[in-house]
Parts: structure tokens; C-alpha cells; sequence
């Protein structure tokens, strides 16, 4: 009540709720975790009303947690210590196109495919696409990734700038809008993928890209997960600039088929996309059918078309929502190891094994070009028999990933599913970790439980 | 002498040393800052001698400075509160090529040359060159960039993992061989760039890239600096994916021409290449030859030969070298600024502007892809008036920077020259950054005075 008070002081009533619908809608992520409803969700427009949110917190110690779209995957928006849930929808302006710089500046609550939009008139595109529609707050705060990775990088080398909000209600800037700097700590960085323990992001300096002059799309069948694995690995060694390769699993396959009406060959098979001049893509094209048939590829079929080539993508984009629609009733947990590409073919396989002794419904599907695979896994959230074998799955293959030079988690985060990994994968570095989150945020009122627990 | 006894106790006599000569060599960078010898110098060779000597460091509260080649420019290695030296130049081993997975792992005193023969072995090569050879070391903790950054990116773009010694000797890893992590904070990019001011690096994990298939390189006339700037952003805009793409302006191709015996048009020139398969490059040449000529190019000449190629990017490199050469002595202030690309033909201009106002020798060369020049001024170190004249020039161009959303160092650091301009650059990041320091090196022993002062 108090709190509500000091709230309404500042944001008006229609922007300060407590009615149970909202915090239901903010009780959960789209994965199995089990929901928690917050105390009040606030939806300020400002960087000043979040930072006046964030003073109200600090001096009646409430915990804060920044929520974008809710479609993060390790419970990390969930707020299990109750307090204020800091909605951004309202601040989704695109602030500005600077197009001769590559660089736009947008409002965090502005989503991938608005920004998107935007951008297309200006011929230019912003290149991380995880796939899920998701704000470029909650993006930057996971240091999301996706297809197209493997050439343009990850949400965390697209960031320039950031404001953001402390946990005391300081607003700072993290960095410029110069290609490169090498002054002062590098703040940017640290602040991408913090998950909202470090601050609330309330402005971003992206870079984008021109669309490029030329794209081709293929698909390409294998008889074996290894065998498709192993054509990426000799697509990257032989410097084919690939833009997109994506894997997915002959399980997967099915499923797409039937939640989205497509015929593809239902046995593994690599999505790939290639971006360039006209002539420098053809040259690429004609070497990736030569990799791909010297690792078995049964059938392979290339398309400049825009239709054909959106078709293709959004069937690998809907692989999770297509498992949701063929499993009713039941969530699903999505793994997300990434691991030094020449040990990708072996986790691959070892994964598949671990799946099927497992006995659940699963498949694998990835951003391979980046070492990066996700297992989803469905399961009945009531059945603790479920939760449990689909735990020892992912414990199986992030001890793998760990013990070969690779991370728990490739871009989805740690939220609260995986940290209990943090210290095998970082050792004593959690312990510089621990001492950043005290200096910034000493009263642990930000995303309080997550990440570093 | 209590110091010296108790890092005796475990490092051979050898290599602990207060021997004059060697307190001198390591007195200065390269640059115009006036030197300051240590208290003892000391060449440890691995991560556990450096931990003690941090202990010990630790124990007795005595300022450490990591050096590496003390090629850097603005007074970083110079121990201005004494102390001890840790040289890294026998932890130059190349521990291990992992070419599957374009990763190298090196000991920080390994240097660019040294790295770059190694992996020509194996068809690889490592991408960030600043012109100077210097120590993958130095070069990770200045952030250091160079030519073909517009196209591969910077220091901190290629660094996978961090063996650092901390303040108090704890050791730890801040990454992973994987190509992307969401796995907890990010640590790699905060100790890069962080100038031995948050631990010293022991062992590096970097990113290596194939030796394209094919390069060409070019040269490019032009009447005015503002012509060949503009023919820069034409060429960005257009998506032209260039590799290198370097600015000497006119003094400065005398100052090369006299000194490299080469006898290049003096007028400002632009450096380019560009790398990849031979159809691709054949169409980026082309294009790129007509946007040159739009922007009044004047005379232009490419050539794929290698012989060609290397004189052309040794005359590049040797410019700072020209100037120093050409004006006995003297020393000189280099300053180094970045902006958004949109601005950097109006800064070129009025830098050009400032120097000539200043009365001093001086050329403006960059790396101009990334919005990124330097100024070479020549200074007599014992004409106060020199100093100051450099001084304001640098002051100017720094404020032209801040004032258009750029950075006061683009990639030399911060070191000494460069703080008075952390305030102004950073606002109240300065304060995270500051807490960051306390966090980590709570009694300020690691290379004291520099960056944040
Ligand atoms: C079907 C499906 C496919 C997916 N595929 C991918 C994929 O390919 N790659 C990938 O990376 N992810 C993927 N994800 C996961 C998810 O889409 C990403 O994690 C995404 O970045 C989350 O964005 P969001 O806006 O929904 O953020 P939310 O889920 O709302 O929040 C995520 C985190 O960011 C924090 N946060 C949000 N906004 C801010 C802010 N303004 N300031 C500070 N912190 C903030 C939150 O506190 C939370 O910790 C997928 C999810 C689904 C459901
Ligand atoms: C002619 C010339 C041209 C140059 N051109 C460029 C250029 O194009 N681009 C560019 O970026 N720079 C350039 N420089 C600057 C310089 O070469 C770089 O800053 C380089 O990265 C310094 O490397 P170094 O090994 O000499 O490091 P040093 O000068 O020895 O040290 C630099 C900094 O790194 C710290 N350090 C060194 N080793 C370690 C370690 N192991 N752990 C922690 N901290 C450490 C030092 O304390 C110091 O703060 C140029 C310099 C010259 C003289």
C-alpha cells in the first residue's frame, strides 16, 4: 500500500496496477517454470519515471524486475521475491534512423519485427533474430542471438550505447556512437546480458546493416545428424561466408510439417541462407553444393525467391510453437549449450542419445554455424517424473559442453534455470561477478535471484 | 629491499632486476610523456609467479604495471608512482592452434608478428593490426584496432577467454572457447581495454579467420581530404565489404615517400583492400572504383600482386615512423579520436584546420572505415610552447568528438593523456566505472594514476 503510494505520486493510476489479470500476464516466461505473480506492475514512458521507480524501490528495499515481452525461456522475468514489475511496452518509440551512420536509436519496449519494419525504408536491417518476437530490451538484457549470428554477431556486438537506470535511480550512458573506443572500462558489455541485475536499459544505440544486394536461401536433407553437422563444419573451414545455417533434427521435422503445413523431407536437414554480391554468392553457392555433397547431402534445393525463401524460415522460426501445438497440455524446457565448433557433431549425437534414453518427446534444433543447439523437450509440468528427466537431460549435456571448452548457455540466459552451473562453468570468476553486482547494486534489489542467485 | 628480497624468494635473481638499463627501457612508451623508471623490473614466466608477485604486492601495497612492448602512446606502461614492472616478454609461448575452431591460445608477451608467421602454417591469420608490432598482451589491454578493423573488428571483438591475475593473485578465466555465451556477466570486454588497471592477463583465447581466398589492394588520389573522406562513406554506404580502407593525407605521403623511398603522388590518399573469393572481389573493385571516381579520385591503382601489396601497406604502417625520422629530435603527441562516420569529412576539415593554426609538423592519417584518425604532431619535449600548442589541438579535436557523439580515443587508451577527457566522455559512468575499480582493486595497486586517475 505504501508502495502503490509512493508509485501513484509520480505515474498516474491508469500506468500503476495491481489488478490481477496484469500480474498474472507478468507471472511467468514461456518455459516451465513455475509463475510468481508481483506486487504492483508499473509501465512508465520515460527514463525519468523508471528512475524515479527505481528510488521508491531503493528506499523501501523492493525488488525490481524489467520485463519485456515475457518470452525468455530460464524464468528470467518471473519475480519470486514479489515487488515491481517495470513493464516497458509503453516506451517503444524509435527514436531515431541514422541511416548514414548504420545506427538507430530505439526505446527499449520496441519489438524485433516493428524495428524491422522501420528499417526496411531506409534499405537497411537489424540482424539479430532470435526467432520469437522480442523487445530489444529484453534482447540486449539476455544478449540474445539467432540465425544470423554466425555472420553479423550477437545482440552484445550490435550495442553502442545504452542508457540506463541504476539500481539508485542514477541514469547513465555506457557508451558512444563511434565504431570503436578505447576509453574508460567497457560498460556496454557488461550491462548486455545482465538480465536487468544491473540496471533498466530505457535507450539503445544499435548498429544495423544495408540489406544486402543479393540473398539465397537453401535446404539442404541429410541421412544423419553428424552428417549435417559435419558439412557446417567444413562450409565455416573452407571461409564460405555463410549468413545463416540452422539445423533441424528429422523429430523436428515432423512437427513443422504438420504445424505448418509444409512437405519437407522429414529427416535432417541444414537451412541455410547466403548474402553478397551477385557474383561473389553464385561463386559461394556453387563451393557450399560441392561441401555439402562430400558429406552425403541427399537433396539440396536453392531459392533467390522472397517467397520461397520466407516460407523457409518461418517453418524453422515456428519449430518451438510447432512442438507446443503438437503437445497439448504440455511446456516445454529448451536446452542451450554452445560449444567450440569441432565438438559440435560429437554433443549433437551424444544429445540424441540422451534424449531417447530419456524417453521424452524431444528434438534438437540449432544455430549450428555458431556451435549453439537447443533440445526441446516437452513436458507435463505436473508430473514431477517429467521435470526430472528432462533436468537430467540438460544436466547431461551442459556437463559435456562444460567439459570441452563451451558455456550452459549460448543466448537464453540463466534466469534461474541454469545457475546452478554458474559456478562449474566460471570458478572463482563468479566471485568477480558477485563483487560487480554488490559495488552496483549493494542492496541486491534488481532481478533479485536470478542470474547469480 | 624488503621488496626485492621477498620476490627473490621465488623468482631466480635473473629475472627480478634494478639494474639501470633495464629500469630505463622500461621508463617510457613511444610517445612524448615524460618517463619515470620503476623500482625493479621483473620477467616472470607463468601465471603462478605473476599471482606471487601480485601477493606480494598485495602485502607490502606497492603499485604493479604489466608491460608489454611499451609500443603504446599515452604514457600507459609509464610508472609514474614506481613500484614493480612485470615484463611479459618470456610468457611468449603460442600454446595452442586450434585451426578447427579459428581459435589460437597465446601467452600475453607473444607478439602480432610472431603470432601472424605461426599461423601462416596453417592458412590462418590474426586480424587486428596496429601498424607497430606490440604484444597480443598490450594489444587486449588497450583495445587496441588498426586497418582492417572495418571489416574484422577490434581487440575485444576477437578475445574468447581471459587467464587474468587479479589485485590480490586469485586466478581466473572470464570466457570460453565458444563462439557466444549468455552465461553470466561478461567479463572478456571489461579487462579488455582496462590497461593492467583491473588484473593482469596470463593467457589469451583469440579468434583467428582463414587467409581469404584472394585480396587485392588499391591506392587512391584525390584533390582534397574532404573528397577522399567522402569516398569513404560511398563506399560504406554502398555495402561494399571493405577490408581495409586507410587515409594518409598529403604531408604525411612526403613524410612516407622520403622515408620508404617510395615516390607515391603526394596528395591525400586513400590505402584500400579487400579480401575474398575472386568473383565476389572482382564485382567489389569494380563498384568501388566507380564510387571513387563519383567522389573527384584523381589517379587510382590496384593490384592483387603480393610483393605490390606488402610495399604499399609497409609505407602505411612506417608513417608514424616517417614523421619521427624525418624530424630528429623530436617526439610526438599522437592523438586519436573516433567519431560517427557522418562526421568524420567535417572533423578531417577542421582538424586540418587546427593544425595549421597550431604552427606545428603534422599529418593526419586513419583508420577512416571506422570513423577513426589520428594526428601526428611533432614536438620538442623541452619547447613548453610545442607541448601546449599540441595540447590545445589535441583539446580541440577531442571536443569536436564529444560534442558529435565520439570518443576521445578510438583505440590507443587512456593511459595518462586521455583523463582529463573521462568526465566529459563519460558523465556518471565514470562513477560505475570508479566502483568497478574499488571492487576489484580496492587498494589501487594495479598500474595506479591511469585510465580513471
Ligand atoms: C519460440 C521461441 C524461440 C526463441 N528463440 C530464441 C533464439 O533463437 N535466440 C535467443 O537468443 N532467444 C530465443 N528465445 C528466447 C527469448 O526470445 C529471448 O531471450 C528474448 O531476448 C527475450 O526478449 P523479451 O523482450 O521477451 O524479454 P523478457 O523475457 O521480457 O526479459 C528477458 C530478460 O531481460 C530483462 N529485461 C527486459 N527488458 C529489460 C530492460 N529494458 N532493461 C533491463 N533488463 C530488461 C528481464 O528482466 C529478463 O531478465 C526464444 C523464445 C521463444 C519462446
Ligand atoms: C608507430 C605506432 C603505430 C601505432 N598504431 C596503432 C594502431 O594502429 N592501433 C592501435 O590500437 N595502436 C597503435 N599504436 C599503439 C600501440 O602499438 C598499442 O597500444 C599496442 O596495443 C600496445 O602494445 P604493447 O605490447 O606495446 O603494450 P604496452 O605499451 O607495453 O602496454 C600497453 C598497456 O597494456 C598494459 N598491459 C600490457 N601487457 C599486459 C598484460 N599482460 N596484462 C594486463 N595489462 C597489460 C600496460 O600496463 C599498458 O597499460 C601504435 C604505436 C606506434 C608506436
Amino acid at each position: 500500500m505504501e508502495l502503490l503510494n509512493a508509485l501513484k505520486e509520480f505515474i498516474p493510476a491508469d500506468r500503476v496496477t495491481i489488478n490481477e489479470n496484469v500480474l498474472e500476464q507478468h507471472s511467468s516466461d514461456e518455459s516451465y517454470h513455475t509463475p510468481q505473480t508481483p506486487d504492483v506492475v508499473v509501465f512508465p514512458n520515460s527514463a525519468e519515471e523508471v528512475s524515479k521507480v527505481m528510488q521508491v524501490a531503493a528506499e523501501l528495499n523492493i525488488p525490481v524486475v524489467p520485463y519485456g515481452l515475457g518470452t525468455s525461456l530460464e524464468g528470467n522475468v518471473i519475480p519470486y521475491e514479489r515487488g515491481i514489475t517495470i513493464d516497458f511496452s509503453l516506451m517503444n518509440k524509435i527514436l531515431e534512423v541514422r541511416a548514414d551512420d548504420f545506427l538507430v536509436k530505439v526505446q527499449p519496449g520496441v519489438t524485433r519485427t516493428q524495428l524491422e519494419k522501420e528499417l526496411k525504408k531506409y534499405g537497411l536491417f537489424f540482424t539479430v533474430d532470435p526467432g520469437a518476437d522480442a523487445t530489444l530490451g529484453g534482447m540486449a538484457a539476455t544478449n540474445a542471438s539467432g540465425t544470423t549470428s554466425v555472420k553479423y554477431g550477437i545482440m552484445r556486438d550490435q550495442v553502442r550505447d545504452l542508457e540506463v537506470v541504476l539500481a539508485d535511480g542514477m541514469v547513465i550512458h555506457t557508451g558512444n556512437m563511434a565504431a570503436k573506443s578505447s576509453s574508460g572500462y567497457h560498460l556496454n558489455s557488461l550491462f548486455v546480458g545482465s538480465e536487468g541485475t544491473l540496471g533498466c536499459m530505457t535507450e539503445l544505440t544499435l548498429k544495423v546493416h544495408g540489406i544486402p544486394e543479393e540473398i539465397m536461401a537453401g535446404r539442404a536433407s541429410f541421412k544423419t545428424v553428424e552428417d549435417a553437422v559435419n558439412a557446417v563444419i567444413g562450409i565455416l573451414q573452407a571461409g564460405v561466408p555463410v549468413a545463416r545455417v540452422e539445423l533441424v533434427d528429422e523429430q523436428s521435422m515432423k512437427q513443422i510439417n504438420s504445424f505448418s503445413d509444409t512437405n519437407y523431407k522429414e529427416v535432417p536437414t541444414l537451412f541455410l541462407e547466403f548474402h553478397g554480391n551477385e557474383a561473389g554468392l553464385n561463386q559461394d553457392v556453387s563451393f557450399t553444393k560441392e561441401i555439402l555433397t562430400d558429406f552425403n547431402c541427399e537433396e539440396m534445393a536453392f531459392e533467390a525467391d522472397t517467397a520461397a525463401r520466407n516460407q523457409l524460415w518461418e517453418a524453422r522460426h515456428n519449430a518451438a510453437y510447432a512442438y507446443l501445438h503438437g503437445n497439448p497440455g504440455k511446456k516445454q524446457m529448451v536446452t542451450d549449450v554452445c560449444l567450440p565448433i569441432s565438438e559440435l557433431a560429437g554433443a549433437v549425437k551424444d544429445a540424441r542419445q540422451a534424449v531417447e534414453a530419456s524417453g521424452l518427446i524431444g528434438g534438437i534444433v540449432g544455430h549450428v554455424g555458431d556451435g549453439n543447439y537447443h533440445i526441446l523437450l516437452m513436458v507435463d509440468v505436473n508430473n514431477p517424473k517429467d521435470i526430472e528427466k528432462a533436468n537430467q537431460v540438460n544436466e547431461h549435456i551442459v556437463s559435456y559442453a562444460l567439459a570441452r571448452g563451451g558455456t550452459c548457455t549460448g543466448e537464453h540466459g540463466v534466469g534461474v534455470g541454469k545457475q546452478k552451473y554458474q559456478e562449474k562453468e566460471h570458478g572463482d570468476a563468479l566471485l568477480v561477478m558477485r563483487k560487480i553486482k554488490a559495488a552496483l547494486d549493494p542492496e541486491n534489489i534488481l532481478n533479485p535471484g536470478k542470474v547469480l542467485g
